[in-house]
This record gives C-alpha cells, sequence and structure tokens, in this order.
C-alpha cells in the first residue's frame, strides 16, 4: 500500500495512492501518526478500505501533496554510509553509523520549493532512502529489525555545507533550516520492497545527473544502522531513519556546485516514487 | 506562575504549584503542549484560575510530577557555553555557540530515576537552565528573543561520555537514551525571573557539591543563544533551548568519575526548584 497525505501545509489529509490514482480516505478517521502506527493501523485501514474503498473519493492530482506521516517525533540521520560519498565529503569511513539529528520542522511535502536559508551560499542535495519505524524500538537485534519498519519514503536531505562544517560544533546546524527534509511522494508499506538494501536511487538538478547509486553499496545496511541507532535512544513509531546519501553531491564536485534560485532538483528511489523541489531565495 | 504536570509518565495532567501546594488545573481543559503556548494558553490559564481557583483539587505532594512541557517538539542544546567547562572537557571555547539535539525520547520527570543505559560505563550529569519557547521563532533578532520566550525550566543534561565522544560521529549518541533528560519541577514564567543571564545553579552527587556556577558565567548569553539557534531552524512553542553546563562534569575530574547504581543526583538553578534521580541498572 502507498500512504500519501494530501492538502494545506500543516492541514493535510490521509490518502491511499493506486498507481496514478489518489483516493481521498479521510473518512477512516484517522491520520498517519505515531498512534495510527503503533496501534496496527496499517491493517485496519487496509480492512476499512475492502468495505468502504466505493464511497471514498478521487483527489485531482493537482492537489499538493504533503509528508505521508504526520509529525514524526524525530528524523534521525546516518551520515557517510557509502564509502565513495565519504571520501568525496574528504572523510574517513567510519567504524560504526555516524548518526545525526535533523529538526522536524524542516519537513515538507515532495513538490514544495526548497528556500534557500537567508544568506546561503552552499546549499547542497542528498537523496535518501528513509525507513519509518512502526513499533517502538529500543536495543532491538539486527535479526528483528524489520518487525519495527513500516515502510519506506524517499528523502531530500538538503544540507548547508557552511553551515554544517564551517561554522563550529555539530552538523545539525546545517540540516534543520525550514524545506530542508522534502519527504515523499507516499509511504511505501515494507511488503511491497522486496529487498531495501538492493534498490537504485539517482538525482538530478536541471535534468542532470548528479547522484546514481544504489543501496547495495551501504557501508552498513538497515537491519545494522535501525538496530544500532536503538541501543542509543528509543524509537517512536512515525520516526523517520534517513539510510545516507551516495556520492554525487555538490560538495564532492571539482569545482564544487551549489543550488541557487531557479534550479531544479528532481529524485527518486526505487519503488518509491519520483519528488522535484524548484529551488528559490528567502522571501 | 508555575507550571507543573502530574501522574504517571505519558499520562500527566496539567496543575499549578504555589509555594508547597500543587493545584489540579485539568478542569481548564488544555494540556501545556505547543498549542497552548502558541496560543497565549498562560493568559488564558491565568484568568480561568481567578473564577475557578475555589473548585479546584489540591494534589498531594507524594503523586509523581512529569516534565512539565507535553511533547515539546525538540530539544536544542548548547555546547560548551561555560569557560571553565570547555577547559574541563579539553575543548576549545567556541567562536559562535556548538549546538546538538537530544532526543525528546529521554524526558522523564524530574524526580524520576536515572537509568544507565546497557553497558554504559562513563554516563554523567550537567545541571543546565533551559528556555522554553512560547512563540514560533525563526530569524529572530536579539533584541527580540524575549517576545518568543514562554519560561524557564531546570535539566539535567545527562551525557555518557563514551557514547558521545569515543563512538564514532556526532554528540547527539551519548545526549539520547531514555531517561537523560529530567525536566523540572515546574516550568517558571518568565515574568518571575528577573534576570536569566544572572541564576546560581549548583549539582550534588552523593551529597557531595560537583557543580556551581552561574549563568553570568555563559560564553553565549541567552538572548545570543536563541537568536543564533533561530537563524538555523524555526523554534516552535514548547520547544525546550538547554544553555549549557558549568565546569564540575564527572569526565572533568581527576580521575573521572562516573555514575553508578545507587547514587544520587541532586540539582537546582536559582528559582527553579530542585530535582533529584536517583541512579539505578537498566532492567
Amino acid at each position: 500500500m502507498k500512504l500519501i497525505r494530501f492538502g494545506k501545509l500543516h492541514h493535510e489529509k490521509p490518502g491511499i495512492q493506486f498507481s496514478d490514482t489518489r483516493i481521498d480516505v479521510s473518512a477512516f478517521g484517522e491520520d498517519y501518526d505515531e498512534n495510527f502506527f503503533a496501534t496496527g493501523g496499517i491493517g485496519r485501514l487496509t480492512d476499512w478500505f475492502k468495505i468502504n474503498q466505493s464511497t471514498c473519493k478521487v483527489i485531482d492530482n493537482s492537489v499538493r501533496l504533503g509528508c505521508p506521516i504526520k509529525k514524526p517525533s524525530k528524523i534521525v540521520c546516518v551520515g557517510l554510509n557509502y564509502a565513495k560519498h565519504a571520501a568525496e565529503s574528504g572523510m574517513e569511513l567510519p567504524k560504526e553509523p555516524v548518526i545525526f539529528f535533523k529538526s522536524t520542522t524542516a519537513i515538507v511535502g515532495p513538490y514544495d520549493d526548497l528556500v534557500l536559508p537567508k544568506g546561503s551560499n552552499k546549499t547542497d542535495w542528498e537523496v535518501e532512502l528513509a525507513v519509518v519505524i512502526g513499533k517502538r524500538a529500543s536495543y532491538v537485534k539486527k535479526e528483528n529489525v524489520f518487525d519495527h519498519v513500516a515502510g519506506y519514503v524517499l528523502h531530500n536531505d538538503y544540507s548547508e555545507r557552511e553551515y554544517q562544517l564551517e561554522r563550529g560544533g555539530q552538523w545539525v546546524k546545517g540540516k534543520s533550516s525550514d524545506t530542508f527534509a522534502p519527504i515523499g511522494p507516499y509511504l511505501v508499506t515494507k511488503e511491497e520492497i522486496k529487498d531495501p538494501n538492493k534498490l537504485n536511487l539517482w538525482l538530478k538538478v536541471n535534468g542532470e545527473l548528479k547522484q546514481n547509486g544504489n543501496t547495495s553499496d551501504f557501508v552498513f545496511n538497515i537491519e545494522t544502522i535501525v538496530s544500532y541507532i536503538s541501543e542509543f535512544m528509543t524509537l517512536l513509531p512515525g520516526d523517520i531513519i534517513s539510510t545516507g546519501t551516495p556520492a554525487g553531491v555538490g560538495m564532492g564536485l571539482r569545482p564544487p556546485q551549489y543550488l541557487r534560485p531557479g534550479d531544479m532538483v528532481e529524485l527518486s528511489v526505487e519503488g518509491l516514487g519520483i519528488s522535484k523541489q524548484n529551488v528559490r531565495a528567502s522571501e
């Protein structure tokens, strides 16, 4: 199943997508939040939809899509999880996963504009496969990780490299600006993805291919990442774990290339749809 | 006014504290969450309480207190914000504020146990003054910062130094374990604190004074910190900004001293009450 949320920012309603058709399921009476995932909401929604399908409205494809998860408690990102990306960043391959947070206020929909922070000179792109937690996870063993996964989403982990690397301290500073986390178009529930550790992913800027990788190149696979993070914090249903980006970010180019107003970024992870952001200056 | 929340973990109800008397205000019909702060809840509660005071129940002082804010969207912490603490940590004084996140799943009440993470050898204490945001903050000027502040709380920013500093990558790993953020006993609304940049704060372990400082020793004061953070991310009502810890943490002692099961930690910031955590092993 593919879960979507549609409508104005912060006022989205829940829906389901079938190939190109989007269906309004707000009559189900729940949104895709922590409680939904924690209480087996995907199963309940599936059952409800079988009975109520005929009365659900089709949504026009011109309606805005939002992030398919409502108010996740956190976004945990994994850094340097593809060997070539670590090399292009001038950093050593980590011995254990590098993790950092991204403010949830950065979340927007998959086709919303990327707004450059005021005075930003080095805003960069990062296509990533993100895992959505379905069940509370604390000290979870690798072999049980998928019991705690609800599904997968496409994420562009936008990063301001000057804020991240040249302003002192921790990376979070360069990861958390508003609009820096376009998520979606949809959450694909886990049974639809045969092997999340073997998915193509790519990103284009103004139509030019910049990133082109496969999650089989992960330094640490999904079982390792989720198990590892759960040793250091409790993951809640709806939480988003972004698994790192392959080589080809702007910082790694010679000379480096960063985003400018008018640029258009398009990206995809196999099976998770395509998202697209137009870049604009702050107002 | 002093806002408290009381009752079982994740099922707390709102209250108000007057000297030693705790009053149940759950009949007000709101909890102290993002919406409460965003919509002038403190003023509405004040007005409501004037009319309804006589019908409010007194809470027994044996009832558990929780964190006085319900589900803040994030905890942003400032690192190395006291010169002597930077020195004892073997780190340089930062040129601009160092910020990092702490998972909100670490939040507990002020008298709850500190549970040592499994296998932890280096769990350390950090008494901190924390600011609670009252109004959405993005690119806020220093002179307007207090318009965006709801009040202040006492926070013990527990830190696992091995996870933070020896496991690769970013500090968040050592800051986010369950129970690592005891907050409270109460949120003191801003009009009760004359100058937050001039408050004594102290912490004792087993009755022995370990930290004893004053926020006047801040490297970056509250106006600077909140304004600065708001350049890198949007702060939401209810968000917690923890302003850093003075010298005297366990890592800085020679030899270093870390917490062990049976230890008792007690701490205070002037005007914000005293909190106390018993240390125990993970079950």
